[in-house]
């Protein structure tokens, strides 16, 4: 089921932003539901249950932007199914702490990701999904976990350093997927260099000529903002980034 | 935190059962969740992530339902936190389906439970949290795990009759439960004698002197109303009750 490339305006850039989108917010269900289901008191155990539904709302709310395209749930996200295996293989965490934060970092940078992706899209196909994508960012779904983390991290500073090198392994396998991402979608890259643009024109900025090709300024530009959103993130939970 | 002794009525009876409920609904969130997670394929997988989506969207209305008698989450949901460790450990499942039966018929059990004590409610008490413990019965939430496990035993009778004799291993632990929680907490008991006199008058039936003690009789009118609902359950995925 080639999804891309059908009932997503002329390159198919909405649909597979939006099966991108509603994948790695699935994921995130998975990872703050998952923390649920093992947390360490009640209050905590309610919080990320009831973070994990909100996610899930977003979740469905992207999907229901893909069936006004006449897409169905499936087709939209089959493209990107086991896109994270690297990643989960990769970040195993050692503890209820670094799972958590796992999920608030890995979510964190999937959301910055399709927030900048949507920037590509032309005008006229991106509000909606935009809205979609944008819904409740940056805190949100993730509010209660950051809280969680914050207050585990102020009340233990071994806990604090060791959460700190953590998020900089989870952002950096997380960051080491965009370019695998832009190279095995091409519409997906068609979208990351128009937002590019957007952004140099929103910024007054001159894009020179690149040092290499396009498509590596491209990736440099992108995970640059994705970087600067982790810190911020971080910073939010009181973690050295 | 005595939750069961403020807000709630006469007796308690109210936020006991909304408490129970929603604790009851929060495990049966995470056991869909946690076969989302690691489901088969995307399908399935998106299938019950909207599952455990509507089974929290219940909770949350629970949870609002004692919010309006002043009690907050975790003080209507502590007096039954850990109510399901027993359960839980004697009930380990050996493969991703029989995780799903697990959940399926313990949520089952869990919400049928629940019904049957609304009925012991004075009428004045019972209508919100009947409607709220009653939302979607006995389908919409688990619809579509038990369509997954339907079609997994109509396609391989050995895991059918597998998943039959695990069915009955659950349901015996799940029923095992209830005559002890009503032993630790007497309102619920109080709510199940007086939804047996409710049962009793609606179907014009004489209650003759019980053989045993009163409880006793209750106890067996409950297990055989919660047995009966199992029975029609299993019939409903194809699986021998």
């Amino acid at each position: 089921m080639d999804a891309t490339s059908r009932g997503g305006g002329a390159d198919g850039g909405p649909v597979a932003l939006t099966g991108l989108a509603a994948y790695l917010e699935l994921a995130a269900f998975g990872l703050l539901a998952g923390r649920s289901v093992d947390a360490p008191d009640l209050v905590t155990r309610q919080a990320l249950a009831s973070a994990a539904g909100r996610v899930l709302g977003r979740q469905e709310r992207l999907l229901a932007v893909a069936a006004t395209r006449g897409v169905d749930a499936t087709a939209a996200m089959t493209p990107f199914d086991g896109v994270l295996a690297d990643f989960d293989a990769r970040t195993e965490p050692d503890s209820w702490s670094e799972g958590l934060l796992k999920g608030v970092v890995g979510h964190g940078v999937a959301q910055d990701l399709c927030r900048e992706l949507t920037r590509g899209l032309p005008a006229d196909e991106a509000a909606e999904l935009r809205r979609a994508v944008d819904d409740g960012w940056p805190e949100e779904a993730d509010g209660p976990a950051t809280v969680v983390l914050a207050q585990a991290a102020e009340q233990d500073p071994v806990l604090a350093s060791r959460l700190a090198l953590w998020g900089r392994r989870v952002v950096g396998e997380a960051l080491g997927l965009v370019p695998a991402l832009l190279a095995a979608h091409p519409v997906l890259a068609g979208l990351a260099a128009a937002a590019r643009r957007a952004d140099a024109a929103e910024t007054g900025e001159t894009v020179g000529e690149p040092v290499g090709d396009e498509a590596a300024e491209v990736r440099s530009w992108l995970i640059s903002r994705l970087t600067a959103e982790h810190t911020r993130r971080m910073d939010r939970m009181g973690l050295a980034a």
